[in-house]
Order: C-alpha cells, then structure tokens, then sequence
C-alpha cells in the first residue's frame, strides 16, 4: 500500500514536523525542503529515511535547531560561520549573498562552516550555484565509522566529496560519493532490508571482511572506496571539513549522553569557482563536449543524472510513499493519518 | 653496476640534457630540478625515467621549450596563464609571487594553465605552498589511456589528483594519485620488467581484463580506481584541468605528426588556501591530531612520508642510478661517460 504526495505536501509534511521538534520556522523550512528534494529525486537514503534521525537528533538536545548562524567575513575570499550548534544548511543560507558577491568579484571563494550538523546528501547544497554557472565542490566529514587503508580503529566518517560543474543548456554535472566503500544510509538500508553488502564493503567488530550490514554496524567499520587512494581522499575531506573550517574530527565529538543522537557534528567545506574567468571557450559548452565523447565511449548515465530522471517522473506522477512510512511521517507531525 | 650522484650533480646533468634539446636556460634550471627532485625522492616513475619522453618530445617540435608564459590576471582570486605550447613547470614558476600576493590577500586563490605540457609528478609543484603554510590542490588531465567506468573507448588521461596540507613542526601531508588504477610510467615500467599488472588495472584492445602491461599499452587501456567513484574524480579533473582553465582534453590533441611526442598538451588547475584565515586551532596542529589519530589507528606510513624517507637517504647517500641509465643520460648531455 502506498500513497503519493507532491512535492509541496511532503515539504509541508516535513516541515511541520521540524516546527513540532523544536527549530526555528527558518530552519523547519530548509530542512523540509532539502530532505523533500532528496525524497523527490530518489536520493532515498537522504530523503524521509533521515526523518527518524532529525526527529530523534532534536529530542536529545544535541543539535540546536534554533540556533543563529554567526558570519564571520575574513578575508575577501574566504567567509566563516560559527552555525553554533545548528544545521549546516541554515549556516550555508545565512551566507549565501555574501559568497555569491565573493565569487563574483574574486573568480574563487571559499565558505568554511563550523560547529555544523549536516545530515542529508551534498548534492542539495551545489546543484543551485551550478544552476548560476558556478563550479562548486564540497566536502563534509561525519562520524567515525571507516578504518582507514592500512589501520585497524575507525578514525574517518563516511566523508562525502560532492563536485558540481555546469552545462550550457542542460543540467549541471554533479556528483556526491560517499569516500567511504559505501554511505551510512545505503548501510542502514541494506540492514533493514536484510540484504548482503558487495565484498569489500566493510569489516565486522574483528576487524575481518564482512558482507552482513548488520556486522558493520554492530562494533565492525566501513572500508574506504578504492584502497589507499579512496582512503587518501577521505584524509583530505577531514583536513578541509574539520582543521581548515575549526569543525571537529569525525573521531572527536562524543553524542553518547545524547540518546538517539545521529547528526554528526563537524564542519563542512564548499568552494565557488567562478569559470567565467577560465581561459577558452565558455565552460558549459566544453563540459558539453566532454560528456559528448563520454557517451560516445558508451557511458550510459552521466553523474547526477538518475536523480534528474527521478525528478521529472515526481513531477509527473508525484512521490510515492508507503502507507508504512507515511504513517511514521504522521506521527511524527501530530496528526491523524487522514487530515 | 651503478653509481650515485649527488642531487646537485643530477640536477646539473639534466639541465645540460634540457639545454642541449633546445630550452631556455630558465626552463632548463626549472625541468632539471624537478626531474631530479623526483628521483631523489624515490618517485621512479617521473624521475629520469622521463628523460627520454623530454628529449624525444623537445626534438620532434611537439613541445616548445623557449616558451614564455603569458600571465593573465583575470580577478583578485583568479590567475591564468598561456604557456604558450610550452611546459607546464615554467608557466607555474611565472605565475608564482602573484598567486602567493593573491592567495594571502584573498584567502583563496586559484591558477589556470593552459596551453601547456606536463610529463612530471604534481607533488613537486605543492610541497613549496604546503611548506609556507598553505593548503593546496591540483589536478592535471594528460592524454586519452582510461576508459571511463561504463565506456568502451579511452576518453580519460591517467588525471592526476594531488592534495598537500602544511603540519606544525613536521613535514607537509602530500598525496599525488593518478586516479585511473595505475600511472601511465608504472604501467611502462611494468612493461621494461616484464611484470604483470594487478586485477583491474586495464582491459586489451578488445576490452577484456587484462594483468599484461604491453595489452594495455597495445591498444588496450587503463581502468579508472575505484570503479565509478574514481571514474567522476577522473572527470573531475578533465573539467579541472581543461574546461576551466581553456586547455585540451585529454581526447583532443593529436600527436601522432610528432614521432616520440610524450607531453600531454592539456592544462593544469591549481588552488591555494590560506588556513589561517579558519575557525578553530591553527590548522598544522589539527593536521598533527589526524595524523596523530590515524597512526594509533595501525597506519603506518601517511601519504608522502615514503618520498620523505628516500630523500633522507639520498641527502646521505647519493642518488643510486645504474651504470646503464647514467650511461644514456650522459649520451642525451653529449658527455663522454668519464667527465
């Protein structure tokens, strides 16, 4: 059984429910709205699957989700904010106009935040600035729960590497990995599910290669994507989402004493190229003759292309919930499943 | 048999090959360093081994070796340069006090090479920023070898990735990674020695795996690491290094009017951070806590440290190069072997 909302119900939904948990109308809203855009675009591991960590997150008193974003403008490229204890996304609203001007002005900016919660995919972050022709990167490191290449003790998050590059005349480029084998989320699913993880995956509380989700999750770790040089670039994601922003290490903060939390409290990277200023033709005709000869060698599927074709089919048909989760979202909201 | 110079030694007996092909004596003085730099530090692959790719490159005209860059000072964060079909390491050595003005100005900024060779490591280009306290990142595209993840024909270069953050009180973090499997030297090198390649590494001309070094070179082609996240890091820096800053793919030069062409002619992006300017504890002591972490972990050499440790031995020791090598370099120098 299942039901099917639109874009604007489910955001609504999600909205109420943050607003009934205790954020800010500010904040209900952008969460809302991000966490219905990953529904939307079949990002399911980020989309209402997250409800039951923001919900449980706020009820600890972990995450503030009142807080006040502090900006803090310290160089002509370089912009900082404090989210003081709040979600990334508000910190990233509250410095969106300053960054854009930094990026305008400079050919290249950079937004260090810190003291941050993010819980959702990157990709929601960068899709609007490439939408405005803008190359953007991201990085956001999580909570230690992947071995490095060569160690034997969780050290780095899932650590995500998000790249967002424009196209003249079609959608964006953008890709967000996980630098770990596999995402947190696409774990818990599996888990859920009860089904297998691909070898390679992730190691049990012994430290042995394991393919049982429930393993990972219970004393076992995930494994890097691609040996040492995946592991390399989840080093880098730490460095850039933790030492450069003043955010803490995946390995740093203890949420222990905050039953039910589950939104890492890092820091998060992005960096704004303006490629207006590139040498050459203009950068979304070039991106275009890339992924022109990328199809020709028999790529199928361009990065961020299924979330493109999940999008166009919610608008058509809406998105589809089963009562189940429906159901939760409800509850969650205070209301009665029929209202 | 073998004999061992001293890196100054190296260095002059390089730079008299460079000049005897046709450089100007600055590219001369700036190739030879580098070239020496890495056989010093043990990275075989980008160390003389290269030489007769430079000699061959500059005699067949491929490669203008009296090129004078051009700077373009686009934006305050924002710097191009023409290396007007000549090498990439020149073009960097030109742009360099404008960029360290603009990096330190603004926080943030970045170079754009275009219309330039690059035959050697990236690292040699970043560890001078991380030991002057900044953060940096490259990427260089090179010539079509690897088949992106779900393609059949070559489109990618082996697309080198390089990231070097600064320490307190201890040498830079480094990490140079081709971000197809292997590196088109290792695969050459394999090849000299009659090595097989590790699983993945490549297919045959048909497109079968392959553990052959000469199937891959023969017609066949590198794989990217990592499977399809290692694939959009590779195009990754296709659009890093040759849409934005106006250079060649690496699908779209044609070398094949210049017998012993070896230089990939694309482009090169660079980006410079000032940590500094971050939130937080100064970012070398928060460098010192991952790596702290990350050693307590088991990992037991972190990226860069093996070239540390071979340069520590080469300052002692000398620089090892066979009789056979040391005899074909003294050939390129048109030095009888006694001089």
């Amino acid at each position: 059984m299942s039901a099917t909302l639109s874009f604007s119900e489910l955001r609504d939904l999600l909205e109420a429910i943050f607003l009934r948990h205790g954020t800010s109308p500010d904040v209900a809203a952008i969460l809302a709205e991000n966490c219905a855009l990953c529904e939307r675009d079949g990002a399911t591991s980020h989309g209402v699957f997250r409800m039951q960590g923001y919900v449980d997150s706020l009820k600890s008193g972990w995450v503030d989700g009142k807080a006040d974003p502090l900006l803090e403008d310290v160089a002509p490229g370089f912009l900082r904010v404090d989210a003081n204890n709040g979600f990334a996304q508000p910190a990233l609203e509250a410095a969106r106009a300053t960054l854009l001007e930094k990026v305008r002005t400079n050919g290249i900016a950079l937004l260090a935040i810190r003291n941050s919660h993010h819980l959702s995919a990157l990709w929601p972050d960068l899709e609007p600035f490439a939408r405005q022709g803008l190359v953007a990167l991201s990085a956001v490191n999580s909570f230690a729960c992947t071995v490095p290449h060569g160690g034997k003790v969780r050290v780095f998050g899932t650590n995500p590497l998000a790249f967002a590059a424009p196209r003249e005349g079609a959608d964006p480029i953008i890709f967000d990995m996980a630098t770990s084998f596999m995402a947190n989320g696409e774990i818990q699913i599996a888990a859920q599910k009860g089904e297998a993880l691909p070898a390679g995956a992730g190691v049990d509380a012994s430290g042995a290669p394991t393919t049982d989700p429930r393993a990972v999750l219970d004393g076992g770790a995930l494994l890097p994507f691609g040996g040492h040089k995946g592991s390399s670039i989840s080093m880098m994601v730490e460095l850039l989402g933790a030492a450069l922003t003043g955010g803490h290490f995946s390995f740093e903060f203890d949420w222990s004493g905050h039953k039910g939390a589950a939104t890492p409290h890092t820091g998060q990277l992005l960096v704004l190229i303006d490629p207006s200023h590139g040498g050459g033709l203009p950068f979304g005709l070039r991106a275009n003759d890339l992924v022109a000869r990328m199809r020709a060698s028999g790529v199928d599927r361009m990065p961020g292309e299924r979330r493109m074709a999940n999008r166009a089919r919610a608008e058509r048909e809406g998105i589809p919930l089963s009562d189940d989760v429906l159901g939760r979202l409800y509850a969650y909201a205070g209301r009665s499943e029929d209202t």
